[in-house]
């Protein structure tokens, strides 16, 4: 492929080793600072297309699981590569496409390639597969001979975030941890980013072919409307989806999962409200820095983050007046942002004035509403926990830099409204040395809600490493038992399959006597890793 | 609790630390061998009390889960040691109930009492935890410091299975990976062994008082039809559910876990038929003595097992006449078993008739009928794999000694029959050392549509170990991520939780820097157990 074709857009889909252009009604993303539609159109895929798309992955899926692991991480490597390489393209068109600063871009880069070479590094330490073995060859044999891993569940469709072009979307943490797996993947790319979809879309396809993957291991197609995702999460071939989006989305595609003649998992990544406690002395020691930490959380990329700081949970101090005092401040000063597209925007709006208007609920404080098309605003609301335990709706998320102060009476009312708490992806709590008691009595209740709790910090910011975990209990996602950052997150497209007296010489690597390939193992119980037998 | 209680039938259900009497239209068990009801009656319980049993098990959560794993381990240890002490009450009753004979029932309070034991070991190796730590205490924070470890999902349902009235009933393996989760159980006893249910129910609870677990830690229900399982599922508090039975009692237990406003993960154990592959080596090696064995196994406790070999493919040859003529013979001398319910035998003898009248099938043998309320014997049908191959009906579960024997006129057809097969609990294989090179091409289509692949031996018997898998893909679980038997089921009760830079002091101990607990961690994704700072 030429190096020219690296950073020029035709609008293509990406189905076997081919750029195809899809025959069907056309999308455009659009510049959401002005509300122009952006070239080049992106012809929708027919239901052919998809099809196709899905018979060669299933086609690809038996040969590229096969794969030796390393095989498979020098593809994710090599993604990686092209991705670093061909940065400066990708930034361009996602600030366009987004109006996300490029410094963010340009570090959602980083990002991106960084976690496919993390996986890449999972493949060659080998431990994600598992391995037991519970060994019986020699003597009387009392039980049988037993040998454990893990495979690839099959090809996973994948649908992108419209909050994060690179880094949540065609080659995101649900594609680089379903190919590391070694399932074929097919991208319903994310109407928003078109541009840039097809960018890396392109840079996935070059890194297939210079690493010789089997033709059908990656796909990307495109579309209007909820149709062609719906069909693609109800093709038979597809085993597995990855989401990251609304509430009403995961939903839709749960409900389409579950009602297959054969049903299939899905990660869906939906809402959550991120709550952080501030606790009495952590306010009383520095409630005027809390709050202007909070806005630089609340308002961080128009507040388009699913770790967004939603709500806020004090009791009544004066440290608490003045962590109010200071965030008002704060947010009164914002300029505001361009949001991630109009509807999003719109969508902001609407949710924060609804909440607004619910009982009990007062503004505290409005930022600045820039001029533009997908303009984004802070704004800041409060509520007593009476009105919030009163009220379920209070819990709604509102995607953007809207936040909800729950002022509490006591640390009773406090617990009472943690305890009140659906599923979250994070909780934070801000606590000094003296809140350290209180902390403890807070923490079991944290434990069973949220994905990741963490201490005087602020949850937007998701380290990818081995040991995060962004996830969480419903509505946060659709499946707490899975991360979708993080190592972990290979776990969710592999499933265990045990090998009975099965003759060494038919046994996958990991699992023969030798350990040519080095991996842990449980054998009889214990965890050990001997030498290769041969180097 | 005196030692006369141990024994005794009441009639009772178990709820927080007491026995007491449902409320509602009563269940009794009955004789398979005569049809006759047997004592006590089981008044069911009411609403209430499900809420009762349901509520405590909220209650006890919190506390279940904190408690060192060494404590939750002794508890098991004494449910085992328990159960071994009472063996020939529950063998009495459990025989009364099942007609399964004495010496099997023996055997599978051994299986039962050894897998809580293999649970409470593996609670004490730390490894289920999978304890992760990405560091960064010290020097310039480039990164938070992250710390990763698995907590119990919350209160699990466990319905049992009427075909192993221990093993994967009140305290089986669903019980007992729950349990060693943190989770706290509510059992559905099955009406069809009720009391063996009340006397293990007993025991769990025996041991819960002898070892100090909290109330509610435990529950044992009972009632007549499906909609006490239902409203169980349905529950709030209820967070995971295990089953083992039906393909259409776990597909509505299924649709009731996705239903709920919080959706829950169902681990439902379905229906597999268990395909067996006689390769032409092994075939002319010795044909005959493999339809003898091939019959033990298909007859053992009446065919009544999840991994029963209702389904043997294999290529037309002299070998395969001698496997046939060999089958026919044990199969007409085979004089028939009581079955485990009337119901049972009733839709054995209904899907045998059914499957045997399905275009191109034949009946190759047929068993001895034996009298009785609940007769069960053995059939052998066979098909060509065109007749296979066009009739998907043919893929149904008759659970019981029914096989159907599936005639193809080469390896290709052999292959095509095996791509056709629907999700397994287990796929066996006889091979010759001849038939490496074909059995090479089959394993990886077998890998995809089972659990539990075995060579050379029979899918009875599934051996209780660190690396057995009984899962596999739909219709075989609705969950092929997850195995139900062996220590790796305890994964189905967990979630991942992360904690980011929260202070030593409020680390769970597995996750503070000194490892008191000397557990295995990866630590910037190395594996590694450091040896305790303090002993």
């Amino acid at each position: 492929m030429p190096a020219e074709s690296t950073t020029e857009l035709t609008g293509a889909m990406i189905i076997g080793a081919e750029t195809v252009l899809g025959t069907e009604q056309a999308v455009r993303s659009t510049d959401p600072r002005t509300g122009d539609a952006l070239d080049p159109a992106y012809p929708g895929a027919s239901d052919e297309q998809i099809d196709q798309a899905c018979a060669l992955a299933a086609q690809a899926f038996p040969r590229f699981r096969a794969l030796p692991a390393e095989h498979r991480a020098r593809f994710l490597d090599r993604i990686a590569e092209l991705l670093d390489e061909r940065v400066d393209a990708l930034v361009e068109r996602a600030h366009t496409e987004t109006a996300l600063p490029r410094a963010r871009l340009t570090g959602e880069v980083g990002r991106t390639s960084g976690q496919l070479r993390l996986f890449a590094s999972e493949l060659r330490t080998g431990t994600w597969q598992g391995a037991r073995i519970d060994q019986c060859r020699t003597g009387a044999k009392s039980r049988p001979d037993l040998r454990q891993r893990r495979i690839a569940i099959g090809p996973v469709a994948v649908f992108g975030a419209s909050n994060f072009p690179l880094a949540f979307s065609t080659a995101g943490g649900d594609t680089a941890s379903a190919l590391a797996a070694g399932c074929p993947v097919v991208v319903k790319a994310h109407p928003a980013h078109l541009g840039t979809a097809e960018l890396v879309a392109r840079t996935v396809l070059d890194a297939a072919l210079d690493t010789g993957m089997p033709e059908g291991t990656f796909a990307q197609i495109v579309g209007a409307g909820n149709a062609i995702g719906a069909r693609l999460v109800r093709d038979p071939r597809i085993r597995a989806v990855g989401f990251t989006g609304s509430r009403a989305g995961g939903l839709a595609i749960a409900a389409e999962a579950a009602a297959r003649p054969v049903p299939i998992p899905v990660y869906a990544e939906m809402s959550s409200i991120n709550p952080v406690l501030l606790l009495p002395a952590a306010l009383a020691e520095g409630g005027a820095g809390l709050g202007a930490a909070f806005v630089d959380s609340l308002t961080l990329g128009a507040g388009q983050f699913c770790t967004n700081p939603g709500l806020v949970l004090a009791v009544e101090s004066e440290g608490l007046e003045a962590f109010t005092a200071a965030a008002t401040e704060a947010i009164t000063a914002d300029t505001g942002a361009v949001m991630l597209t109009g509807a999003i925007a719109d969508n902001y709006a609407a949710g924060g004035a609804a909440l607004a208007e619910r009982d009990g609920v007062e503004e505290l404080a409005l930022g600045e509403r820039p001029e533009g098309a997908a303009a984004g605003f802070a704004r800041l609301l409060t509520v007593d926990a009476a009105g919030f335990l009163a009220d379920p709706g209070l819990q709604a998320e509102v995607f953007g830099a809207t936040s909800l102060l729950v002022r509490c009476a006591d640390t009773a009312e406090l617990a009472a409204a943690v305890s009140a708490l659906e599923g979250q992806l994070t909780a934070t709590v801000h606590a000094a040395a003296e809140d350290t008691a209180l902390a403890e009595t807070l923490l079991p209740l944290l434990e069973e809600r949220a994905g990741r709790i963490l201490f005087n910090g602020w949850p937007t910011g998701v380290h990818v490493g081995h040991a995060m975990v962004h996830g969480g209990p419903f509505p946060a996602t659709s499946d707490a038992r899975a991360t979708s950052v993080g190592s972990l997150s290979i776990d969710r497209f592999l499933r265990p399959i045990a090998y009975q007296d099965v003759p060494e010489a038919l046994l996958p690597a990991e699992l023969t006597d030798g350990n040519p390939l080095g991996v842990w193992r449980r054998v009889d119980g214990q965890l050990e890793r001997s030498a290769p037998a041969t180097v």
